[in-house]
């Protein structure tokens, strides 16, 4: 993969910047920041980290959206985050605003990319970004399901003890209490959870990963959590640039699959060079069926929202 | 961990020794071997490999089991292979007779050790093996479901195209014809295998499966498999010196656990700086349980004739 | 290593930590923060980055010293930047003041760790603590040539196009204007620089890298340099934590050493699991001689004004 | 990089073999031997090993060289090694006559790849490609310096008791009696090596260094050193794949370097994607320059009685 482009150089930006850069995954890194030299400092300071961490990728940060051009990959990460006294609609009319100029640009600047979203809400903006890019869904994906599985799989290391790198755990639907925990498939080294762990353990592990942005944003105060986003967003890249057909739960265009025309929402997916390379269809039990419809229709009703 | 031995410095051993090193899990790395020459050739080759590879594990060969004085993890690969026209019980009596000596000469330089058996039969012998050094069981395991495991575990990335990072497979029972493979417990990122593979090639990844150590005796002919051998042993050494509580299928003695008072079988064990710290109990259905019960008559059947 | 600790949960900290945790150095990363539910917040969101990069290290944050307990490094970064309008000793007096204190707390709760200062002006502070804490010098060290040497060698790479990982570079000498770049001692894969880069280009990368820092700090505009710092603490940290011996560039009690009986200063270290172990004593030329001097001056001159 | 193939199905070709998959640096290894079932048996021992190292390369062998089509780099092993009684040109005629029907196999079936020589007499067999191939230079090198440069960083790190990953060494001209160690460029950190030690550990290092290859032969007996050899063309090959422009001594065709208008010489070269993208002239002193000679003399001699 030649270049990597990462829209928004805050946190989550720069962490996931961070992350790419120190695997080596690229040969060149652009940032893009409407703020006056963010994107270059950010650039700067990953770049001098290179001989730490031996690798020889090449940063570069910008406000000018030139800087895009010819890009493989897009991580999108721009967009106000909700504050107090805000409505869920005013958050998203602005990034809607926010994304729609974003999309104009790759479409300008780099229109062969596959782009990652980032920015809330990523199921209604990822849909909003697809539709008006007039892309097909394979090279428009967002990010949701790798982070909530990654907080899911530390609490079950938390809590049994065991080791992080045996533990699966797939969380999908929308981000934050719409989640879809999928306790059945979540597993150490092939093994059901529910072996290791009574009900009420992975209920408490539950409710804590439903909750999980709000613990981080609880204590951090004047921030939402930034590293394990930034990681989330390191692996799905890493899967893309390596074409290695990871299965991780993405923020997936729907077009027929588990029952609905259209859509979009964390499901399994196969990632590859092409990005969304496949859609896995789980059989969802009765409960599991309610909370994705729960999801469902609240990205649905934004969806509607946004003509 | 400072200090780790390596009795054989056969190809399982070597190639056991080069991926140990390569991780730079251990200080100092002791191989052992009665061949003049061959634990320092083979000490001496790999230590060459150090700036290549930025480890700083220091390597040394003998003929003398003084070299094992004070390691902290013993590693015994010694035996000879079963060869055409030898019955299993020659095997076992030749193998028998080394591995005395050796845990002869392990209580007397190493007492402290935890000790991993690889030679064949390797469920019997790591059982002998216990009951000689009278050690507790928790330090003496033997290796066989990981390499079982990670053949299975290849099998189904080359017949599903995904990524070998996100199988888990897990095979219990003793090593060869009488392995258990647990296709319910072999899973992708947590979704289970079945959702990509139908019954025909679950059947054939099985098979290959079992007669895997088979398959490149036929092509090598010369020599049985040493790389995933030698593979499977690093990483269970890894688990143990970084306490890292990894839930692999090792060779346990069992006192009570899946309804056996004694014997020595392959089961799912929580591994850490203890040795064996926790063996995890599956519940087995009528399948497994016969193919479980078939496995351990046949460890059983050698036991009593080792008396 | 079981516990590493970490004074001061702001960017460069934190950005520390997650590096630390990534490698999974140790068993357990201690964060402490005077600010409500920063630490903790920092330690939770790298926590749940453990699946994805399949670390087992447990975080922790508080506001409380108790934290420190037992560690055995202790990386202090907490302090106040230089800010417009304060003089150098309005801030080296506050910065007494912290570290002093932090001082107390770590002789209290953990007296036989390792000190490893970051805070500004970090020779005069590195001196301080050591005189503070009654310590052995070998237990004592401040970062300051690797993350100045890093940046060297970045910039190297990008005047050179060549790989990051065959370029060395040694800044000895303070941090900040008075640094001591080595270029005698630069080389890729063992050749001078000088093969490679003209006298101009080697002056561009001196100059670039005297100001690093402040580059940073004039593109970030609201805070300094703190990916590359947390890099090269990390790799004290894992230098010390594995006990490798490396060469790098640090800050030490001299005594002695290149002609000063007393103060501290950035010169090459053996560093390993005592700490410093070794002084590298490099033979300077009048120009280096001069640089060190200047360099070591302003450091005495501090030094003087603390009693 | 799509596809690598690896000519020579013997112990330093499955062991690049092992080391290249580990990496995962390519979607394909490609091994071919002329003995029945040998790269079969090799590419699927280490296929085996996937799920543990966590690479998702293909491995596959045979003896038919249609196996080698449009493979990117194509590490050639074969060739017999000198065996007591031999002449030295009894192995050169022999293995001349092996490289000759392999190169013509390599045109046939993947003219565009970049062909990197191991075989001894490695310089003059490297020559002979090259002409026999009519390919530019950039895409015929040998392997002879990194392995050489291995060894006596290996042996500094002994001695010194130094980090393996801080110390540079580099060894030009002929492998064996003929090799140029350069001394000068032998560097910890960027630190001369004679900081470190006296003359007389020197000069025990580079006669440890010269007669590296025969004593490992003394020690294994029947078999000449394999993990080092694959661990250096492991990293050679890794150096085109990532295009990270590596400094590495490599065996090339010189067309008016070091003063001769033609030949093949271990040389300090950039290594990227197009293979040998720059030689590096060093400044050699007096005795340098005689060992240089002596080297191309000796190569120039064999490649005047291959006509």
């Amino acid at each position: 993969m030649q270049k990597i482009a990462i829209v928004g150089a805050g946190r989550v930006g720069e962490a996931a910047a961070q992350f790419i850069a120190q695997n080596d995954m690229a040969r060149e890194i652009a940032m893009l920041d409407v703020r006056e030299g963010a994107a270059e400092g950010c650039a700067l300071d990953i770049q001098e980290t290179a001989p730490l961490f031996k690798f020889d990728t090449r940063l570069s940060g910008s406000t000018d959206p030139a800087i895009l051009r010819d890009a493989g990959i897009i991580v999108v990460t721009a967009g106000i985050p909700r504050k107090p006294g805000m409505s869920r609609s005013d958050v998203l009319d602005t990034n809607v605003r926010i994304i729609d100029e974003i999309v104009d640009n790759i479409m300008r600047y780099a229109p062969d990319a596959i782009l990652l979203f980032v920015s809330n809400p990523v199921d209604v903006l990822t849909w909003r970004a697809w539709k008006r890019s007039g892309l097909p869904r394979e090279r428009v994906i967002g990010q949701a399901g790798v982070l909530d599985s990654s907080r899911m799989a530390a609490f079950v290391a938390l809590e049994t003890g065991l080791c992080s790198c045996d533990i699966n755990a797939m969380v999908l639907g929308g981000h934050g209490d719409s989640m879809v925990p999928m306790l059945r498939y979540t597993t150490i080294n092939g093994i059901p959870v529910d072996k290791f762990l009574d009900a009420q353990a992975l209920e408490r592990i539950v409710t804590r990963t439903r909750g999980g942005g709000a613990e981080v944003l609880a204590l951090r105060k004047n921030s939402s959590a930034y590293d394990a986003p930034g990681a989330a967003v390191a692996q799905m890249v890493e899967a893309i640039v390596t074409d290695r057909k990871r299965v991780l739960p993405s923020v997936a265009i729907l077009q027929g699959e588990y029952s609905y025309p259209d859509g979009a929402m964390g499901v399994p997916c196969v990632l590859g060079k092409n990005g969304l390379e496949r859609i896995v269809e789980l059989d969802l039990n009765a409960s599991e069926t309610a909370m994705f419809k729960h999801s469902m229709e609240s990205v649905l009703a934004d969806i509607a929202r946004l003509h």
